[in-house]
């Protein structure tokens, strides 16, 4: 069946590491064709950065260095994917050129798990133009999807105040390749695991699961549900307890509970999906702790987010942990964010350096090679950050470390468990009145003078060279 | 270096399809080990479906269904895998199961490209459960996409009233697989083309780019860049305008244009990327024509979707064709939907099948094996939809068609372009009245008598059954 191949080949072809060259923009490849052909194979250096924080977000987390390193590493053309771009017209001595690419580059980068704030370079690449260019489209959208869920994911383990989160959105984040890193970007965040099977295995991120109201429904009567499960697993099952009313099903989980008990068995827990989980969860706790099954967890799920959350400790719901799904999976109420890939230098014929900026009403970029430096206050907690320009000294910590040179991988990439380590550490750092969920204070980032001065300087100039007015 | 072959793998290991078995939530493996435990193989019945429309929309625009019987034809578990679940504590038994796992059932969906609502079934699986179970996951992931998607680029593509609109937001859709479903989901609903140039290659879509600021920045005087760009691509360029001034920047492109003009080259068109796009569109449209360059189109993006293009429109902007990126790709006001898998029939021990219905206080679910006819008026258009139980006759036409049968495929998927056709053609035939962008009216979807008596009896011996009040 032709179709039945047709349809295989297009899956298996694109989502694998050698198509990742052209996961690109159309236009980073009409760019690199003119730079070729003007022979323009000079250095320059981009900075990846977020514009400015989306609503009620008050810092970023940042992830998805890993993958951007190796994407780095292996970016090259096959054949097929030549012979694709030769029929969109491009020329065959570019198509040479293109079949002999490698990233040749230097970069600087924060490593995973750094707070970081509006306008800092997260990665900082310095290569030839042609492929400092090429390169854009992809880190992009690998760095804007995971450091959007490790950020909104931070937000969520910081609301649950020490319970144990864990994702459950699989089923509606967006794709394949989502599901995967929204796992692992939530873990980094500090999550405590995941329902999606494949991030366990791939990640070595625990696996959680209970079961559907599907399992509950396909049996005559729930009790018996709850039984053919807690046979296959009687010393972890937590049962679904609100298929048709959450009191009479926690009655009967109750009853399963002193049936393994009898066996030598303990009950793992209860989950409760819908309803008002505050007022129900207390309602379940009372008649668990009543019945001696005060080692029984309550376990919550259904459209929970980090407001949700919130609401529900202030309202001290003894719920013993969260299952948080499609909000946080999706970051709904932030899908994205304003992250963008800018050129801040070029190189002279003389081979010095000229800073760039682009000009406009409220979105200037910041020329030159830049550095970050954080400042501490005493306790160790984060007291503001300074953007200099990379040959500039500063008292703090210089944030952006060298990843690459010349192509190579510079750096050792930490373990997940690493990450996630040190991204604990950095949100305990941040200042708590920075995590609050709304109405947060900006975080202090200080341009230095040098660089302010460059700003200047190069505004007047703008003007100048396109015969506009200062702006 | 250890680490960097770790990477490799990781990354090669999870994005292909053998691996699609554990894309997947925990919950289902441990349901279905409990269904194998208890030896419950009987065929049960599951609709995936949306619960409600999301605010600000009155249809959905089905995609997905390939993926998905490519998925359902080829789901397998690898040794890696298995021994994987193993550790995770599964028992001996149901590995061999899993080892020999291939999904049997039949399939009954809606195509691609149609015109859907709340309620009604987009698949109706059956299957033994313990295989329906298993593919949920999968599935919802999927359809919720491509769905959500396609939905929002026909509410662009109609804003757009027969001029172009591409799909320019790989830079920020959330990953790999998202990069690709949105440009072949957007495709469906109407759009010309993608800037992503890995789904052109890989689904026949055109492919479209034009240049980026920091082309611009790279050279020394806009002029410059824009005559480097146009000796590489004398007769198709688009030249970025708005770097430093739009409309000097239009008279720099008025320039260039003529100096093609005078060697027998036309420049394709401006892009306009900031500011009040109709007032400069209207200011440079004057302009060009002025100078006899009516040829040369005006093209327009930032930050737009299906509210601003309108807007554009109602302020008659001169532009001919629009890019739509972050706010289109990620379905930003809506960026998932409330895609739903229930159960809704079981087998009994004598072999007929029991309707299931889950009752809860606003989420009662359709029960029994179920068929939706639509109903037109005169002219062709939708009038009105029926959800009647499987075996019931309705005059109207049947939505639901068979796509496999014991597992094989058994419908010959149609080409992209016949997608795309077909979608366009429903949407011509959905009444104007229910693509405005907001306020919307409800388009009718009724219920079959027998399917409102089959639920009111339900409901009663639901309450029986678990001692309840009827609701």
């Amino acid at each position: 069946m032709w179709f039945f191949t047709l349809i295989m080949n297009a899956f298996l072809g694109y989502l694998n590491e050698k198509n990742r060259s052209l996961f690109t923009d159309y236009y980073e490849l009409t760019m690199c064709a003119a730079y070729y052909d003007n022979q323009n194979f000079e250095p320059a250096t981009f900075d990846l950065f977020i514009r400015r924080l989306p609503q009620n977000r008050s810092y970023f987390l940042f992830a998805g260095l890993e993958e951007a390193l190796n994407y780095l590493q292996t970016i090259k053309f096959t054949g097929e994917q030549l012979a694709y771009l030769k029929k969109q017209g491009f020329r065959a001595d570019f198509l040479k050129y293109l079949k002999n690419f490698r990233f040749t580059g230097e970069v600087w980068a924060i490593p995973e798990g750094t707070i970081a704030f509006p306008n800092e370079p997260l990665l900082r690449i310095t290569a030839p133009i042609i492929e400092a260019q090429l390169i854009e489209t992809f880190l992009l959208n690998s760095i804007n999807l995971q450091t959007m869920i490790a950020t909104k994911a931070s937000r969520v383990v910081q609301a649950a105040q020490g319970k144990a989160i864990i994702e459950f959105g699989l089923r509606r984040e967006p794709g394949i390749d989502a599901g995967m890193k929204v796992a692992r970007s939530s873990y980094i965040a500090g999550c405590q695991g995941t329902s999606n099977v494949l991030a366990g295995m791939t990640y070595g991120i625990p696996v959680f699961g209970t079961m559907a109201h599907s399992f509950i429904m396909a049996y005559p009567k729930e009790i018996e549900a709850f039984r053919a499960f807690s046979k296959t697993f009687p010393d972890k099952s937590t049962l679904l307890i609100d298929t048709y009313d959450d009191t009479a099903g926690a009655e009967k989980a109750a009853v399963v509970a002193k049936e393994l008990a009898a066996e030598g068995f303990c009950l793992g827990g209860v989950r409760l999906d819908s309803g008002d989980l505050a007022e129900t969860s207390r309602k379940i706790r009372v008649m668990l702790d009543n019945q001696g099954l005060d080692y029984v967890k309550i376990f919550a799920s259904g459209d929970l987010d980090e407001y949700k959350v919130t609401e529900l400790l202030e309202k001290t719901a003894p719920i013993d942990s969260f299952g948080v799904g499609t909000k946080m999976g999706t970051s709904a109420d932030q899908p994205y964010l304003d992250v963008i890939y800018k050129l801040c230098e070029t190189q002279n014929a003389d081979k010095s350096f000229s800073p760039i900026m682009k000009l406009s009403k409220d979105k200037n970029t910041l020329p030159g090679r830049k550095q970050v430096y954080r400042f501490r206050n005493g306790d160790g907690s984060f007291k503001k950050d300074k953007i200099t320009l990379a040959d500039e000294s500063a008292d703090g910590e210089a944030m952006l470390v060298k990843v690459m040179d010349k192509g190579k991988l510079t750096y050792s990439l930490p373990s997940l468990n690493e990450i996630r380590s040190f991204a604990t550490k950095n949100l305990a750092q941040l200042p708590q009145k920075y995590k609050t969920l709304a109405n947060t204070p900006s975080y202090p980032v200080e341009l230095s003078v040098q660089l302010q001065n460059l700003m200047k300087m190069l505004k007047i100039e703008i003007a100048k060279k396109e015969s506009i007015e200062p702006v």
